[in-house]
């Protein structure tokens, strides 16, 4: 049995509760998971300086459940910590764009990202060419302004977004469409009916992939090192 | 349950069998695989020009299954046929290359290619382009010419796939590094105990991404047309 | 006298003969040009599955008339059994849409690429990418779908097509226009005087890049082998 | 009189002070500079995860010093929390391997990229790429791995710099060459007499570029929000 | 004291005037700036030709005045003879289109090109990919066709210029805008305070750039051969 | 008759000779070619600078013979004056460097690039971006220093040349080779009987394609303005 940690970067209850309905639509058979918030940081993502700081959260949250897991998903659609949580944990770490951007491009050759707000596109830009997949990508296609309760906007905005699937299938031409943002959790799943190519929901991609990658990372020694200024959690993982 | 059909796109049937067994080993929970050869072509896939011809033969093998698996699996390379089959068939179809090259993106930032000829390069090459992750490949380290058993292969070049894979890590940065091609189906697993980082087999990558995308491709009318010049297999892809 | 082989990869006679008239007008002094259909396959070319199973139709032709010509055009845009064409011949292969795109950088720094359906965007788009010209486009301008006899577009939609050039130019910076198709041969030359940067035909472009490299390709000893499956004309190529 | 401020984004004091003297003898007229340390952190930054943590530590010391300076260098060769920096102060904020790649770019049409150990290799990597400067790279040319004194790096390796710095222009064709890493400020002033190509010193770029840029950002309005679980320093930035 | 040499590559002394008072405003504490007309050439540069025969007016120039500079700058948003100045000179060169880009670069993620007519588009393109920046680029927002005095576009268009300013921020996510092209020199520090994210003007950029870089460039042995066809100054340069 | 004018960028009459003889080798049926020197510049064209002042020396020579010819060849491998050449006059130019990558890349999928000394490197890869074809190049194989007579190199170097095609073919996997420079000319079918994969030499490759884009350029309105300091040559493509 494999179990899959979900860590919202975030610390919005209600948006953890919808990645946790999500990934658990979405647990594989023979694997089990656990959706979880950050302990500390921003109730939303939205800028590369909100990114920066809830990476530490998200390391302090796959910290404090060390043992407990053979793969980890993080939930926040900058993957927030990424990097860094490969390098310090030995198992599989995925984040749900880097889940999706690979998923959609299995799916289709040419894939579309659409979200709820034009805020979030320069931090799904950077993620992007981070993960080598631009020429993959159709385009981008998003939502106005939102200031709203970022766990309401996935109902608030449907229709919007179903118009947005649509502009990136026709207008550029996307064989598969990413539902980007943990906000966004679940909506693929609700809008697939009314679409003919994949939609991609990042939180169940990344379960799902995450999953399927279980025990293929080796075991590796810690360079232990003294790391001050952070909680016992962020710590831990450099002092072993 | 998922089934997984697995086709290896040459009709060598050693390979099949290694192919099969690397297959069976990677089979997740929930999911049953089955793995056959193509019905017609070559017994080795070496150059572009083999791979268009495998193209059909793949395809071939897909189309008389067809209603009897939910995703399958390319298990040559180069992946031929692949674009045909994901247009042609509403369920997840991978290749064994682009599966390689997603799961090891996923599972180090750069990763390595290695193979027992230097002659697959070009096609690797393209595949690897084609794909769209250039970027994220740290360099081929490909083994010298060769013309014995593609079925022996595996376990007469196993000390050189082992040096090419340390040159890999040491020389090039690989962080992950690709067994590639058909023949070696099972190696990374022999050779991982004595490597640091994820050795990935395409076959078993392939496996299980295939599986985990199950469900994930809607249903499509297909357009009927007429095909002339191929057998029955595949025209009744082109004609339903 | 250089005798310039020319394939069209569809079977639709009234298309082979639009290309062999665009052939003859474009074939230059002290070469000739003959022009024939693919002996099986689609009357369409449209989609990446269409184009490979126009690959070995296109093998069968060019190997039904080996030894009687010194260079090979493939008169298909998305270029079906190309580079299975180059390595299995030792003489220059070209196929239309590489012709048309080596042709128009030649040009024009940036070229457009105009065609009379949206549904081929996908194949031309990979296309490009293949040939390694995407930085050298400035952009594609695509007719709606079209259902009605491939034979007749051309001229059914001519008015269509010069708006699309003129977009091309204007709102794209194009510096030269790609007419895009094996059902367009001919077109850009119709054009030409309304337009005031040079319009470039595939089918006119390759038959004079063709005979230009006639002699220029060295003679190789061919790799013999047993393949299956196929017709007398394709499995010749494999067996001598 | 502008103002800039230099911070170290490790611990170690004798790093700090060595990035001072650079600093100080960069600093052009009209401009004075002061160098700190990040208030905590690691004593040396490596990899991928020490560069996260060291990003809330190098805006901790950026927002302690608050309104005392009119532009800012992150000294350590990774620019932790540089996009974050950018974007929470409305003030000119370079990175060291920011400065060292624009200036080597306007000072060589290639440049090198050399540093006293290949474990940084990555995150360099990592670097050029999101600086989009990877095309004006002739390559890396780096010492083998190192457990010594950060601070004493310099001269102890400084022969070996010497080498690795002609290799880059002798085999690489590099027009100018960066020295790299926060512990080998001042290297590149102390080479520079045996070299016949510019060598580029991040810190002393940076300064110099940061001091050229003072008043080229306007004054913004922050979006006040509530950031939990870091010190005063680091939440001041979000709350005002 | 620095002393910084400014270029216009064209005839135009109004345009020359306007580039003198912007170098002037920009001209940093402890250096003297002195800007000059290319002694011979066109008018206006606009297209790739232009660009050409107006490289070796612009070293005439350079090497007129040789011997009275610490640092160059050509004032002429095509950088004309800006490599062959880089590769005749050992001090620093730059371009103003060379600088806007390196400035905007390091002052926002994705930066937009603003200018008063699409003429100039092919040419600003060829140098944005000549520098390596396209990724860097958000888009051109271009005016249209000009036909007037260059001395008085900036005034005249002034509303556009404005707009196109706020169409880059708004529809391309720009977060610094570079104000492109000679006669705009000046344009960006009169529109500043209507806009929210930093404006670029390529001469002061380059001005502020070049004094930073004095005293980077080594000594030089230069390769003395002989040129023949050209004027006095341009000789010179190849004569010693 | 198609009347091919090749222009040797340098004023060496040696290496005029020998492109000559090259070019009148490779014109084709129906064409003549006459070749001529560059009226001033340099001896030899080796560096960015050489390339800037080779240009209006190249100008001057198509403009002393229009009317003349009805294709033009530039034979100096960094293509001086293309671009302008192409706007200035509306026929086809093409320079003997872009004419080499683009028949290279239609008669294999990667090329190598060989010449007889390494400091022509840097001003052939920038020629090779400027092109687009970088991804299609297998890399770069260069000589030694070279300082003796241009039109001898030839034949001196030719075993060493030789070498460098077989380290291009065997160690970098390139499927056709030019033979770069325009001392060069006539190289490559010199040493073809010896080599399997096409060598491409500049010049032939330049006339031939040439010849095969005469009448593909529509007749545009000049531009007419005023050019100062340029002989009546090139002030003759400006004022008509």
């Amino acid at each position: 049995m494999s179990r899959i940690l979900v860590v919202n970067s975030n610390t919005t209850e209600a948006v953890t509760a919808r990645i946790a309905a999500t990934a658990l639509a979405a647990c594989p058979a023979g694997a089990s998971v656990t959706t979880i918030s950050a302990p500390f940081g921003l109730p939303l993502i939205v800028t590369r300086a909100d990114w920066l700081v809830a990476g530490p959260a998200t390391l302090a949250a796959l910290s404090a459940h060390r043992g407990g897991y053979d793969a980890a998903v993080i939930a926040c659609f900058g993957d927030p910590g990424l990097d860094a949580a490969k390098e310090l944990l030995d198992l599989p770490v995925l984040g749900i764009s880097e889940a999706a951007f690979h998923a959609a491009a299995m799916l289709g050759r040419r894939f579309g990202v659409v979200s709820f707000t034009a805020a979030l596109q320069p931090m799904f830009e950077d993620c992007l060419e981070h993960h080598g997949l631009r020429a993959r990508c159709a385009g981008f296609r998003m939502g106005p302004g939102f200031s709203g309760d970022p766990g309401a906007v996935a109902d608030e905005r449907r229709g919007l977004l179903l118009d947005l699937v649509r502009q990136s299938v026709e207008l550029d031409g996307a064989e598969a469409v990413i539902l980007a943002g943990g906000p966004l959790a679940g909506v693929a799943a609700s809008l697939q009916p009314e679409v003919s190519v994949p939609l991609v929901d990042g939180t169940a991609a990344a379960v799902r992939l995450a999953a399927a990658l279980v025990g293929m990372v080796p075991r590796r020694e810690p360079r232990l090192r003294s790391l001050a200024g952070y909680g016992a959690e962020v710590s831990r993982l450099y002092t072993g």
